[in-house]
């Protein structure tokens, strides 16, 4: 037996019968290497094996994410490769690139992190994509031929603004943490429910500092600027929650003086008293969509690129309740 | 060349000859293996890739751990395969012997949910640790050959005992949630703070239902049975959050009329108002301490079976100021 023919039967070369290509195995068998991944890799072609990359799996949002998908994946017999990239995008490259040299047979970019707003610095991901299937949770990055599954976040805050504005509130007001593509999905939705009802949304749309301290401070020197504001739409749970301190050390009557609302429906949104309205954008029903695509497509199915779904309003004591 | 010279290459043997294991692999880099895990790994027999455990990484505390690790085995050029294997010993058991089976160097099992009751139960982990080190981040297995790391959850609530009963708590209780490893040493600081005051720890202690409400009607219920209490020290923030929240509804002075503390300073304890005293048992210590200690073992060095170290309290609005 040559080294071609173990080198054909490596590459899981259809030109190698099935008794050569079982004869190398057993050779790796007997030598302590199997039942394992190299065995395995080396027959299949493949490692079973799915890159998972996030900005932070110890964010609330994400590692509910993570949690569904190395859960759905598992389910399918792939094992999942995790990397927390941080926010910035010499180490998100990095990392993508150190996940790829590991033969992972995808990509799942979780969060909606990593979508730059140069178009150049995608090119990496436009790159990746022509090597394995590469799936964006929250993010669409348009003729990648990255696969996309997202929420509808500019319809979800755009709905809470409607039903706020239609519960009595008259200056709303929008808190964001960041603009990436998710961020700017919601302050979009937002923008345009004030459109619809005669106001400037860009004007009362607010880049606010992480952190709960930082949020009840920031809402403070709005008030002190004379910045007046009956509703507090917030990005996500955790500015909601600076809001409702806010309000609770400002002595304002939630929801009759000042309606919150907040986003992502977390345990952070129930910790809060009282209870935070917010939306929920369904994590598991993203994951279990993402993963059951990526079954397809390494099947070698046609799915379609782009998936949209909508989020869930979940009414709580922060808003007040329809007539 | 031979196949057996291949196995040899792929064993990892010191038979081989430098220039012939060379040649081994140079197919293999033609055959476009190269740089990937197959190479890697069948040239330096690893996968620089540890497998981490852990019941569900959803869970605020468990997440802020995997986050931590992958971190840190990074650094090191270690990759993390994660696999969530819930609360139940079949399916723990099924999915540590999948990541043996993908050729892990390492395991470190997250969360002392991996330790079980019955002895025998714990007879896969003795087998494990006798292929690969095995981590157990607060847990310990007498005997097993596994490396523990544990925060010494039993001193750090009989010292928040003591301080509750010092700042004037007469009738405390001890909320928990199971009795897992770390479950069990946190409520025995708790029975060793009251026998040490003169008071039954065993029947002031109360397995609570998980989730908020629940947790509310359970203290209303207690309440209801006469069973009267002034200080509430809870084995999770999360359990914290139902105290502030039934206290509230109760119409009960916090800090005033009744005491709250928590575990583990995540970030429920902040979303609550008041903000909840708890305890910080250094999420990121356990995880750098555990990878450094992983690495040294990998190097072949010797360390110790068992690290311990104490939690910092962390004083807030639910407890009363010391004099």
């Amino acid at each position: 037996m040559s080294i071609a023919t173990v080198s054909r039967v490596l590459n899981g070369s259809d030109k190698v019968s099935e008794s050569t290509r079982k004869k190398v195995l057993d050779v790796m068998e007997r030598s302590g290497y199997t039942p394992n991944a190299f065995a395995r890799g080396l027959g299949l072609n493949t490692m079973r094996t799915v890159g998972i990359l996030c900005a932070d799996s110890s964010d609330i949002y994400l590692a509910r994410v993570i949690y569904w998908l190395e859960r759905e994946l598992r389910k399918n017999s792939y094992a999942s490769m995790l990397c927390c990239t941080g926010y910035h995008l010499p180490e998100k490259e990095k990392y993508l690139q150190l996940l790829l040299s590991r033969s992972v047979d995808a990509l799942i970019l979780a969060g909606s992190q990593f979508i730059e707003e140069n178009a150049q610095d995608n090119a990496y991901l436009y790159e990746a994509a022509k090597k394995v299937p590469v799936f964006l949770l929250n993010g669409v990055l348009p003729g990648s031929g990255a696969y996309s599954i997202v929420c509808d976040d500019a319809l979800a805050v755009k709905e809470m603004t409607d039903e706020l504005i239609a519960l009595g509130c008259r200056s709303p007001i929008f808190l964001y943490r960041s603009l990436s593509y998710s961020g700017k999905r919601k302050l979009s939705g937002f923008c345009r429910s004030l459109t619809e009802h005669g106001m400037n949304g860009q004007e009362r749309s607010f880049l606010c500092p992480a952190g709960i301290p930082e949020t009840v401070r920031f809402l403070q020197e709005l008030e002190a600027q004379g910045i007046f504001f009956d509703g507090c739409l917030a990005s996500d749970d955790e500015l909601a929650v600076g809001a409702v301190k806010y309000a609770l050390e400002a002595g304002r009557q939630i929801p009759a003086d000042l309606q919150i609302t907040g986003y992502n429906n977390s345990l952070l949104s129930l910790c809060s008293t009282p209870e935070i309205t917010t939306a929920d954008n369904r994590s598991e029903f993203l994951c279990t969509t993402a993963v059951s695509l990526l079954m397809q497509v390494l099947e070698g199915k046609d799915v379609p690129e782009r998936t949209m779904y909508s989020a869930n309003l979940i009414r709580r004591a922060t808003t007040r309740s329809p007539k």
